[in-house]
């Protein structure tokens, strides 16, 4: 298995290469009768592809979605729905055969396949998470319309979120260039961003994504535990380098009696804490992961001499979005097949 | 798909309740010829297992794994592997029906099925554990004898290893009690965790886990990843709250040209940090992993009364080391599917 | 893929080789909520291994089989089930390494996987199918009590069943050691197998499957379609050597006019011949497959020595029907996630 | 589930319906270094789409398929190979909503999917065959050059075919529009089907299968037997009612001392019969299956208004020959991991 499908009940399959001529979404396993659009899957790559700006000097060009089958007069019929964005400006031209680029897989890629395609990232290319946003928004459709699942800039290199209200929402969080809903740090992380495009640098940072309104009983108890289903998921993603539930890495190592919360009278004398997941399962309660996602490699010359931005985290969170989007939608079909 | 299996041509399929007859795991898609033993499960099962310690209070009486099938004259033939591993002591006369016990999935359970074992944990016990020592002790078989899995605890509350050497074995780590192979920070987590036991509270923890002698091009460029594949059955323990390439939550607030290192002759100006894994695949360099352990929540009045340890972080190395050899050893069989 | 397991979302593991330690089966996927117990399993592979007759010398010893997780105080809860059945009878004694039995698979078994189980058919043997009904007896509590599946001998050797009712229940078929159901070709054909005993000879027949009360949906329209499911998991049986839906092999010759019906009014001027089956989806209508079962190759020297049935078809029906329950309670639990 | 997929290590994805915009397919797990082109595709597929002749109506405008992605300066990259096929002649407006057409699957999936594609057979149509043969013509590419899959019919209607030399090509049988590599029963087969489509009524058949040169040991003891993938993934295509290995039907009601040789000097006694699969695994005999092709139901009114052939075998054929090669792919691939 090569792993360009996910999803057990509802499966994803993308396909495409950055510089080839268009790259695709297969989902299989999507229930009939779903409100499906050309339209619609068109918003929700404009929002993976923000609008050019003072810190993203990426192009703003939009992709033009083209639903191929799966859905007629407008609700999907129970087949497969295969999504297809041609890719407009391939460049191949700027690609050398000899040249490893850095930070990419190419030499990796050359020692596994032998055979390699030189003209850019490749499948590797944050170009492939087209088939991921396509897969989400889909995916949104088939959940619980009350479910919300909204991933903001926590921290970028050292300018944390202050302000962090309980309840943010998607078009909240999109109001902010950085992605992180707060005035005062959206304007010091622009500032230290313009910084380290002069400079050829770049920065990661941590994304917090809360997800609310997930039914009760998602998930499984051994393998397929929510929190191992959601990890994978965003892990799959090219950036990113870690997931937690909470804060982990600091929590763990608190005394149980704090990360926990002593309540007499509850079964036991405590309250858990389990961010939503518990044995696995989801609780009802709200999910809370941190992800961190790592400095671009491109610096130095070729972040110099090129159209890269200084900081991913904004464009990653939609993907990060869609890969919960997709995980969910199929453990909440899964979850059809509990009880007899 | 319930999620009892792992893996995708190295399966792992677990069963049993930790209050029922037995615990199993059948493998199928181990090829033949791999050389297997009772003997050999019976001490991969005994590292999960260390013997009672001042600071662990469980039961040291061994499992005893008996092979089932798959396995003729010492070698494996192509068939599948089943180990069973009975319950000896299931006192399920210590738990009733209508208590919900603290940190475990009994409320989450009910509500997904309905109906629920309330003798202990179930499916959602350490006890299942079992079944993934057994996979990963015949996935260490199937891997190339040069690949070594070594995992320890860096960090039990507030005790950081110091004396950190880079080449450490497993049976220089199983000298220490804490699994923290430093002398020092083993002497001082152990009076921590006899001072919160005597408290009835517990603590959590930080595994490091370290991958050497990785082929290179395991993992597949999308959504298997290495790195997710990884994160994904480390993250199916239950005690597991978070999974990190290196020190992700740190390291991505790094600018790049300090994350990477700048190198002015390399292709690009720099060499990547990757931790062993680039684009998703192998590159042969040593893979390092931070795994964080929560503090277990059998604290206060259920610690006082029962045989709990105040931290499990010891006893599941030997866990994360079998899913990481689980997974290793799944991909390391595809990767013989790469080429024509 | 080894291909031990079968299934979707119901899914069957089988392991066990005929004369290592023991058989086993663990369904995965089982919803909670299901009643089992050890003696209903008994009672399936009783219908396996009928009592010892003027044609069987098969050893009658009944198989005790043991469910090791999955039921609790008689029900379900949504973990896997495994069943274990003990082999009590090994006789590997009888077995030589350098002997390639007639009819087994033991020299393609020796070319594929080098290291070969020597001591009797391993998994090639017929003892495997043991799994099979212990998953089809816990796949037919899934189905709705309404469905009936009932497989019959039609013909064996030259003798056909004449007296066919429309309307045969398994307690009636199971009245005739032959398992024709009709009393002169049960005494025939009794004549002719202890004619072919004698003769250390044998015979094949055709098997007629009849499945009532399918739920109309069942099936997928493309790769999934109810008959190829079907046909699969009843070509998996070692004996299997063809498999049609009606009678294909006379009726795909007749002209169309004769093989559907002409209908005036009906949309098109027909009515369509389908057999349950249109599309790939069930129509609610009955089923008809039949199956054709080929002479064993325990012939000549070994039958005459051995223990052997001139006819294993009254032995395989419950196999068939074991089939057909897993296929059907898969795409069963399937059909839930047809629509939002 | 929905199935649109099929295969385990070489899986093929199918989308499109009959009257959308596109049909695709999507192969995840072709190994890198397989030479592949736009061309070679579009061959296999007119060898699928007979130029008109006197017994066939069908459209003779080629398919031209454009490859997506997973192919770099002729050679696959080991990304998914998705191929995109543009339906041309949608004529949509021949269709309406309140029609069930006759011997299409229309009703079965309204109940099953409630939304239903009325514009023709959407995903049930024929035409989405061309997703089998473009996975079937990259199979070929996978599989040993030395293995050869030849499909013929052998009987359509009472006409059987003669002269049967053992060895027949490809490009033999293609000199024949009846597909019947016998000059006479091709003429009968002729003069047969010109009556009957002046009659509005059609006729089926039965294929001979032929596979040589299939490496030993392709195929699993259990589940995935050779036979029964092979029946599976032949039993999918929509006209196909049954399948044997050889002539099952027949051959099952022998004494086994016919069915199988008695070799007095051979083991046991007898030489076995296999068709080339024994214990489900292939023995590097010749493969042989029979398929039963049932007459179509577009007959009568449909058939006198429409243009439909009376007999749809000649183009069934390389569908057949395509999901064999599919299958085989897969086995292939899967038996790179028997042995350590």
């Amino acid at each position: 298995m090569r792993g360009n499908s996910v999803g057990n009940h509802f499966v994803l399959t993308s396909f495409g290469e950055s510089h080839g001529p268009a790259l695709g979404a297969v989902i299989d396993g999507c229930p009939a009768g779903v409100a499906l659009s050309d339209d619609y899957i068109a918003q929700a790559l404009q929002r993976r592809k923000p609008a050019q700006s003072i810190i993203s000097s990426q192009r703003a060009e939009a992709d033009s979605p083209e639903i191929l089958s799966g859905v007629f007069e407008g609700y999907t019929i129970g087949t497969p729905v295969a999504v297809l964005v041609r890719n407009k400006d391939a460049r191949s031209v700027d690609y050398r055969r000899t040249t490893f680029r850095t930070g990419h897989a190419d030499r990796v890629w050359e020692s596994k396949f032998t055979h390699r395609d030189y003209r850019g990232g490749g499948r590797s290319s944050g170009r492939e998470t087209v088939a991921r946003v396509i897969g989400g928004a889909i995916a949104e459709r088939v959940l619980p319309s009350t479910l919300r699942i909204v991933g903001f800039a926590r921290q970028i290199g050292h300018v944390i979120l202050r302000n962090n209200p309980d309840d943010i929402s998607r078009e909240a969080v999109d109001l902010f260039i950085t992605r992180c809903p707060d005035a005062d740090a959206d304007a010091a992380i622009t500032e230290e961003l313009l910084r380290l495009k002069e400079q050829g640098d770049s920065v990661g940072g941590i994304v917090e994504l809360r997800i609310d309104g997930v039914p009760a009983g998602l998930g499984e108890p051994v393998f397929n535990k929510a929190k191992s289903r959601l990890t994978a998921a965003i892990m799959s993603i090219g950036a990113v380098n870690g997931v937690t539930l909470g804060e982990a890495f600091t929590e763990c190592l608190l005394p149980g009696t704090e990360f926990h919360t002593v309540v007499p009278n509850a079964p036991g004398g405590i309250a858990v804490r389990s961010y939503g997941i518990q044995g696995g399962i989801t609780s009802g309660e709200r999910i809370v992961l941190r992800i961190a996602v790592k400095p671009t490699a491109t610096i130095q010359q070729e972040a110099l001499r090129g159209r890269h931005d200084p900081c991913i985290v904004p464009r990653i969170i939609p993907v990060i979005e869609s890969m919960a989007a997709l995980v969910l939608a199929d453990l909440w079909l899964a979850s059809r097949l509990d009880n007899i």
